[in-house]
């Protein structure tokens, strides 16, 4: 078998696609600089640009300090499943909080925001008789999981296309129940769906809707509530889905809906019932990060001058990158080996860790450096990093954008 | 679509199985105390006697206070996933610590148990060219599901039973590839898989071994090592899986195994690969834990000490449990809606926390009260919960055991 095994590796080896994890650790305190280990076991000091703690609330004091204070009252970890003794009373806060960042009667939470796609898209499609899942064509890959583990009929449609949802809703059986599965902020290339056309079309045809706002929540709406709430399109979405390891700087999933929704997916779910429960600290910090983010502006506003200022940087020194109405900076590549040599030596020269994007997370052709700006990166590390890429692009020709 | 939610969730409050999380806060430092929330908000103390806490190690100082100490360096979470930003020193050096534990070349770590199973499973199974899955008929339902989602050849065995294994697998093309789950300890009743006819039967019909030690890491053998460790048998098997959740006393889950084996899950396993990493406080915990139990055989006598005293309680009164060779004390009720009526009582009257282990975990008519004692609970807690248990015995007139 090993052989098997190794060919396989040798595969990704060969198409430039094998994976090496960066050994980090951050500096709490000082994010985004950590300290990066080499195989050698020696180290040196990098600043981070492609991290999805957005916006460095994993070091936010009110984060931590929930989080040691959880520890030295109820422990290091829940102790047991949700229904075996693992339920801590944080868990139960935690879950008003975020029905209530949603307006849903309630919430449920997961290990992860994995977790809660599989096992809520899972239940949902096994569970309902007869219904037809339409999925975005490019949703995550937690939600294609799902939606194939309850072998329900499913239709993709065009990404963030309406006609094309409407095209094949149209064509189903009117007495069929249906759900749309969609995100609002795509990862990888910033865009954003037309979330209240979907749900135009879900009223149309009495479908329901499911929208990952992953890459949304805490960073969008007044309260970060992610883009439905900035749009005010919450109450119309059947079920919102979220983590709590991307902005709010945690770990963690869940998703908010109807009380009874949620005690179906609680009750049915075998990725909800069959596993430890999070650790009681991890849902202090998130309590803690969720109501931080509420009340506070600065963060976002802070986050998106730096967004705004790279793009402009970019520009202004013709370095492509896709535009988008998001926090994300994809500058693109277009080729898996200089993408990874890129990002090689971003990391050994500038001490600049940018992770290569290749495929299968994106298209061949596509591959790109994915920046992240976030409220902590400084002026100097914005020009560094301008400084360092526009060296690069010299230096092995790549071309340049027009302006 | 609610009416059919409520009406699914209607059935299960007639049969008796509509799950109630009892609202725990875990008292640090006085493990296994509890405070527990009321619905009406009002709270009262509770001797929790169902905690997979097996050891109490979420209570260790040296656990938490890595936890603190990792908070404090690195802050809450790993701000992406392992390839993005999200590979933390900790989970460097807790892989290493977790091949060492198991005396294999590698580990690979996974946001829980429940995902490592259905992730590695998920990939081996669909992943090697016409293999067939040979699993347990108690196995888990993170394993069936990761067996179910690769949609391979699968057969089920009978329970801890060489003969029916070998009677399926003599009866398959000796050419194709074979894998054999499953578990050390089962959960419910407590008993143990008979490893070495397994690993004999592997060998002789050329299959790969996959053993989840859950229950098992932390409390057998003499570094922890689990059942594979205590008999000798961890370099017979191709795949051992294990959690941070239960006796370590924290969050997540594992594989160790050969690193071209590890390698190969890390490149494939979308439910590896598509998810934020653990926090590196919950790493440095179980590093912490692990790093403990190897060397400390005291909790585990104690453990075993509590375990032999409480059966030997039980017995002088004639309260039925499941005899087995594990840390399980499955005291048999055999009648969902008693199980359930006699853990109310326990919790509202005595201050016990026992949960009702009912349908699906457990067949109907075998509905119990499953006790783990731990090294913590003292002669008084003993006495106190033996006592209660007697008392309800006699008032509803359950059976007594024979002696
Ligand atoms: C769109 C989307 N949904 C869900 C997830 C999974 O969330 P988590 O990292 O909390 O498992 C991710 C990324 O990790 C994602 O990009
Ligand atoms: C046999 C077995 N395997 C795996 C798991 C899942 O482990 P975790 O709780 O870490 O998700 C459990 C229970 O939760 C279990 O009982």
């Amino acid at each position: 078998m090993d052989a098997f095994f190794k060919q396989a590796i040798d595969g990704l080896r060969e198409a430039g696609n094998y994976r090496v994890f960066c050994d980090l650790e951050r500096h709490s305190g000082a994010f985004p600089k950590a300290t990066r280990y080499r195989n050698d076991g020696s180290t040196h000091d990098v600043t981070v640009w492609c991290s999805n703690d957005y916006l460095g609330m994993g070091q936010h004091p009110a984060v931590t300090a929930a989080m040691k204070t959880a520890i030295d009252r109820c422990g290091a970890g829940a102790g047991g499943t949700r229904n075996i003794s693992g339920t801590n009373h944080y868990h139960v806060e935690l879950e008003r909080e975020l029905a209530d960042l949603h307006g849903k009667e309630a919430a449920l939470i997961f290990t992860s925001g994995y977790v809660s796609n599989w096992a809520a898209l899972g239940t949902l499609a096994s569970k309902i008789p007869g219904v037809i899942v339409y999925s975005d064509e490019l949703n995550h890959a937690s939600m294609i999981e799902g939606i194939r583990h309850s072998r329900c009929e499913k239709r993709v449609f065009k990404h963030n296309s309406p006609e094309d949802l409407e095209r094949l809703i149209a064509a189903d059986d009117p007495a069929r129940p249906k759900l749309i599965a969609f995100e609002s902020v795509y990862s990888m290339d910033g865009d954003i769906a037309p979330i209240a056309d979907f749900c135009d079309i879900a009223d149309r045809y009495g479908a329901m809707t499911y929208l990952d706002e992953v890459h949304a929540v805490g960073l969008y709406g007044p309260r970060g509530g992610g883009i439905a709430e900035r749009e005010g399109l919450m109450d119309r979405l059947t079920v919102i889905e979220g983590t709590l390891g991307k902005a709010f700087g945690v770990m963690g999933g869940y998703i908010a809906a109807s009380a009874t929704l949620c005690d179906f997916v609680r009750s049915f779910a075998s990725g909800f019932i069959f596993t430890t429960a999070l650790p009681p600290a991890l849902a202090a910090g998130a309590i803690a990060s969720i109501k931080h983010l509420k009340q506070s502006e600065f963060e976002r506003r802070q986050q998106r001058r730096n967004v705004e200022k790279l793009r402009a940087m970019l520009d202004a020194r013709g370095i492509p990158h896709l535009e988008n109405p998001s926090h994300i900076v994809p500058v693109m590549v277009k080729n898996a080996a200089k993408c990874k040599w890129l990002s090689d030596l971003l990391l050994d020269s500038y001490g600049i860790y940018v992770q290569p994007i290749n495929y299968p997370t994106v298209p061949v052709g596509t591959e790109r450096l994915r920046i992240t700006p976030s409220p902590l990166h400084t002026q100097a590390d914005l020009d560094h990093l301008v400084g360092a890429l526009n060296d690069l692009w010299s230096q092995c020709a790549l071309s340049r954008a027009v302006a």
